[in-house]
C-alpha cells in the first residue's frame, strides 16, 4: 500500500513562516512523507470552523492519512497534546475541541508526553514546530501512537452546535461560519439527493430523520425572512439568496456570484429555520 | 520519462479545505501524482484573468502536464465539463471560457461523461472535487482522455479581448486585470526584446506584427495620460508609473514598489493606446 | 542520504501564478524535487522581515536544503544574482541584502551569471522565473556552486536593526515586523529559557550576554508604558499586551487572540527596551 499523507490544517495563515518550518521539521524526520495542505486559513482561533473543516474532508482521504492540526490558541497552558486514532486516520494536535465531530464511531485517544519524539527545548509559545509536527513525522515513520504516551479516555469537545426538530416541521439550526465565496455554512445537515426528495439525518447530537421536499419546504431565518431553495447556485437570480445543499451536504445560505453574508447582513451563530410547510400533504405552517 | 505533475488552477482561495480536498481526492486514487498549485487565488469567478494566467504559465511546464482548473461559477448549471488536449498537455474544468487563449494550434475536446471517472453522488456545487480532480487523476493514471466521454467540436471561448492596430501608428488594447502588486497587466503583446527594439506579434485575434522602438514611441490612457516607458520596475521613479513589457510578454502599467492601480486611479477594461510617434523616421502623433 | 528539498520564499503573494511558475520551471529541470513553501506571503519588497524569517527558519530544514529567495524589488537594476553557501545549505536570490543575517559564520559566494543555467531570453522583471528558478534546480541536479559564476567576496546586508545594551540594565531593540496575529517581533534576543531565568545571547552585532529573571526586569514602549511578561498567549488578559519569548528566541510584543499592534497602537522601527530592574539583587530602576 501507498504511504498515506500528512495533510496539515492550521490557522497560522499564509503570511508567516510557521507552517513552512512545521514542514522542514517534518522532512528532516521523515523525508519521504508528502504533505497536504488541507487550509492554513481558519480564521484565527476559529476552533468550530476548524472541527467542522476537518469533518468535511476526511471522507476525501485515504484511510490512514495522518492529519497534523493546529489551531492552538492555548498553547503553553496545561491543554493537552493528542493523537486521535479513528476509521479514518490519525489526528494530531491540541485537545481543545479541534476533533469534535469525530468522536462517533470507536477511538482511541493518547497523550502526547514522550520527549524522545518532541523538538527540545519545547517552547511555550510553537508546540505546532515542537510537538505536533514531529508526532505526525514520527507516526509516518512507524511509531506506535502508544509510544507517544499514555491513553486517555475522552477528547475535549466544543459546545455541540444547535441542530434539532422543533416539532414535526421545524428544523432549527445555526450559521457555523462563511467561506470566502460569503456562502453561510449551517448546522442543518446532512442532506442527500435522493430523486427529488432531500433525505435528512442529523449529523451530531441526537439521531433524527426526516424526508424534506424542496417544493414544500422553505427556510427562515431573522424574524420574517423566508429563503427559497436552489439545487445550485447559478439558478440564484441576482441580488437574491437561496438554499443550497453544499458539497458536505450541510444546508448553506447562498447567492450567485455575490456574498449571502453581506446581502442579508448574516451573523454567525444567527439562527435558521426550514420550515416543512406541507407534511404528508397537508399544509401546516 | 518522468510522470508529467498535476497543476492546480482555481478561485477557491486559502481559507476555505475546497483545494486540499481535490488533493485528498487525487491521492486516493493516485497516490504517487505530484501536485502543484499554479494558484488558488483567482479572483471568485474571473474567468479572463484565469485564461490569461493559463496561457502565460503553460510554457513553464512540462509537455503533457495535466492542468485542474477550477473557475467555475456555472457549476450545476448545464454547462459541460471536458478535458481539453493540446501540444502542452491536457486541461481539464468547465466548458466556460477557460481555455480561451489555448486553441490556437491543433486541439482535441472531450465531454467528461464517463460516471465510472468521477464520484458518486455528484453534487450539484463541488464539480471540482467530484468530476474535475478524479478526471485528472484518473488521466495521470492513464485513462484515455476519449474514455471519459464522446468528443465534441469546440469548447466555449471568453469574448476576446480588445487589441488591434487602429492605425500604422496606434495599437489599441485594454487592461485585463492587476497582479497583487498593483500593476495593470494590459492586452496589448506580445513583446520580446530584440537589441534596442520591441518585436511586436499580436497574440490573440487577426495577425499583426510591428517594431516597436520604445524611444518613439509612448503609451496613453484616458484622454491625455502619457506614460514612457522603462524596462524594469527599479527605473521608475516614485509616484510615478511606466510601461513595462511583463514577464509574460504583454504591456504593463507599473509603478516601482507602488500601485500602479491606484496612482492612475485604473480599472479593468480601460483602454490603453501604444502610440508610435514616428514611422519610419518621420514624427506623426 | 535523502535529497535534499528546495524551500521556496518570495512575497508574490498567492494571487497570481508567478510561484507556481517557478515551480514548473524547476519541475522541468528537476522532476524528482520536492519543493516546500516557505512562505510566499512576505510584505512586497520586505527585505527585513524576509531576511528573519529566513534565519529563524533555517534550523528547521535538513543541512543542504536549497532555499529560492525572490523578495526582488530590484529586479533589472544592476544588482547581481548570487548562490550563498553556508552551514545551513545553499541560498539562492537578489543579492539585496537577504541573507544579512546568515553570515555569521564561514562561507562562500558566487555570482549567477553562466547563461547556461538560466532561461533565455532573460527577461528585465522575473528573474525568480529565468534566473533564480533554473539555478535552484540546476544546483539540486549537481551542478557545482562554482559553475554559475565567479566567487566573489561580500553579499550585501541590510541595516542592522538596533539592538544593544545601553548600561547594565537596559537592552534597546526595535519592532522588526508584526505577524499574522498581530504579534511584534522585536529585535531583542536571542533567549532561551533555563529553568527559571532567560540567557540572553545577542543574535546579531556585537556579542553579549545577560541573565534576565522575569520577576524582576519590565519592557517599555513610547514614553511610559510598561509590559510585563508572559510566559504564553493563553497567561495574557484580555485587552492587555505582554512581552513572550516567541519561537525564534526573539522577544515578542503580544496578546491573546488580539492583535497586540492593535491594542498599542505600534509602528514597525518603533523602540523597545528591556530593563532589568533589579541588579545583583539591587533594585536600580
Amino acid at each position: 500500500m501507498e504511504n498515506p499523507p500528512i495533510v496539515i490544517l492550521t490557522d497560522f495563515g499564509d503570511t508567516d513562516p510557521y507552517v513552512g518550518i512545521m514542514k522542514g521539521v517534518i522532512t528532516k524526520i521523515s523525508p519521504r512523507a508528502n504533505t497536504i495542505d488541507l487550509t492554513q486559513g481558519i480564521t484565527p482561533g476559529d476552533l468550530l470552523k476548524g472541527a467542522v473543516v476537518l469533518w468535511q474532508s476526511i471522507p476525501y482521504f485515504p484511510k490512514g492519512t495522518i492529519y497534523l492540526c493546529v489551531i492552538d490558541p492555548g498553547v503553553g497552558s496545561p491543554r493537552k497534546g493528542i493523537v486521535l486514532e479513528t476509521d479514518h486516520g490519525f489526528f494530531i494536535g491540541p485537545d481543545n475541541g479541534l476533533f469534535t465531530f469525530l468522536l462517533q464511531k470507536k477511538y482511541n485517544v493518547w497523550e502526547l508526553k514522550n520527549q524522545s519524539y518532541q523538538l527540545q527545548p519545547v517552547t511555550h509559545t510553537f508546540h505546532g514546530r515542537d510537538i505536533f509536527a514531529p508526532a505526525a513525522a514520527y507516526l509516518w515513520n512507524g511509531v506506535s501512537p502508544k509510544d507517544f504516551g499514555p491513553s486517555i479516555g475522552e477528547p475535549q469537545k466544543l459546545p455541540i452546535p444547535i441542530l434539532r426538530i422543533n416539532h414535526e416541521s421545524i428544523i432549527e439550526g445555526e450559521i457555523l461560519y462563511f467561506d470566502q465565496f460569503g456562502n453561510a455554512i449551517t448546522s442543518i445537515g446532512k442532506f442527500h439527493e435522493e430523486k427529488d426528495t432531500l433525505q435528512f439525518q442529523i449529523w451530531i447530537g441526537t439521531e433524527g430523520k426526516r424526508v424534506i421536499h424542496r417544493n414544500s419546504s422553505v427556510i427562515r431565518i431573522k424574524k420574517n425572512i423566508f429563503i427559497p431553495w436552489a439545487k445550485s447556485f447559478s439558478e440564484i437570480p441576482p441580488n437574491h439568496c437561496a438554499a443550497i445543499i453544499g458539497s458536505s451536504g450541510l444546508l448553506e445560505i447562498a447567492a450567485n456570484r455575490q456574498s449571502a453574508e453581506r446581502l442579508l447582513n448574516l451573523t454567525r451563530g444567527e439562527s435558521i429555520f426550514l420550515i416543512n410547510k406541507y407534511k404528508n400533504g397537508v399544509q401546516h405552517g
